[in-house]
């Protein structure tokens, strides 16, 4: 993913409308939360087995509202300077941490990676 | 950003906990909703400016919740076989109908992309 | 639900801390989010049908986040003098108007409330 | 608050329209959590000093959401037998226990409510 283009681009379309002043990070994480909330409500009275086949409008649709959480997501890295990937391999390497793999008696598996 | 590296380890993570039953759309969309609300919670009562300069231990939280909101919505986008960058590209296209630059008289700008 | 009485416990509570300053509205809606979100997150994981019989355990906490959300959704109403007996009742009726009862052909019934 | 005649006709309007089978607790939260992001986004463009003095047309949405996240609410109260009141009441007490009073030495005061 070309991070830098798409900062870029986001960066050029906030300045361009002047809406740099609305975008600070209580705002942002706010709209990014509403956002969510809106990529939720197509799921919400959906049963799982029903979320397999979704249909093309619907798909358009969850297409949409993903894209939406990475450009505010995107925008809240940037108010902070977070390197997202690194951010990411980060929490990933704390999540194995926290959730250890343990082996049918329980005990901690060595995990080796390649 | 390496989105193929990344998925690879969402996957094995899930895979090795045999997380990937819980892992439906519907639950999916629901954790990365939780997760926004948990960086909107570092915000929810801090007043804006006070967010421009965030203390370390607040930084690395928000750093944290951002990687878990990825986390889940590369998660969503495995699920349906979303390209995450080409959504971004043209949900900004859409963005850009939707919101057309306009002159101090209102009138649409013809803008060129570099 | 004696709401008189709830109210003044909240107003109280609020001004002896002095957290009214912290209290407008957008923070206020944010933090009804926020408790939102933690009752959606004890279900997350949950199929719907293991959500019929909770464990004392969980239905504690539901009822504690369900509390936190009530409390947050009256102080919204109190700093807009919102009467939420009558917002609801308004409502319903509105919902009424928005999904009228239909028969088997498909034609709306005039439904006669008791 | 009548919370008998609200409860009788939530139920009754679901019922009239077969909705009960969609009405399960994951959903309820799910959806009472997209309404409080639906009365958070009214909100998240505007500064806190705006939200003084709303205009007519945001107080009536104001007001429209509020009563949709409390109809969830005793929704998901009734799913449960929760007594709302008494959850509130119960919650209040808790947190006066979290957050006990203290005075400007910081020295814990005994607060005797009438």
């Amino acid at each position: 993913m070309n991070m830098e283009k798409i900062q870029q681009q986001i960066k050029e379309f906030s300045k361009q409308r002047d809406w740099d002043k609305h975008h600070n990070p209580k705002n942002l994480v706010m709209a990014l939360s509403v956002e969510a909330s809106e990529l939720l409500e197509i799921f919400q009275w959906l049963e799982s087995n029903q979320t397999l086949n979704l249909s093309e409008e619907k798909l358009t649709h969850v297409k949409e509202e993903v894209a939406d959480i990475a450009i505010y997501l995107i925008r809240v890295c940037m108010a902070y300077n977070i390197d997202l990937e690194n951010a990411i391999f980060e929490k990933m390497k704390k999540n194995e941490l926290k959730y250890p793999l343990v082996d049918k008696e329980g005990n901690k598996i060595n995990y080796k990676k390649n």
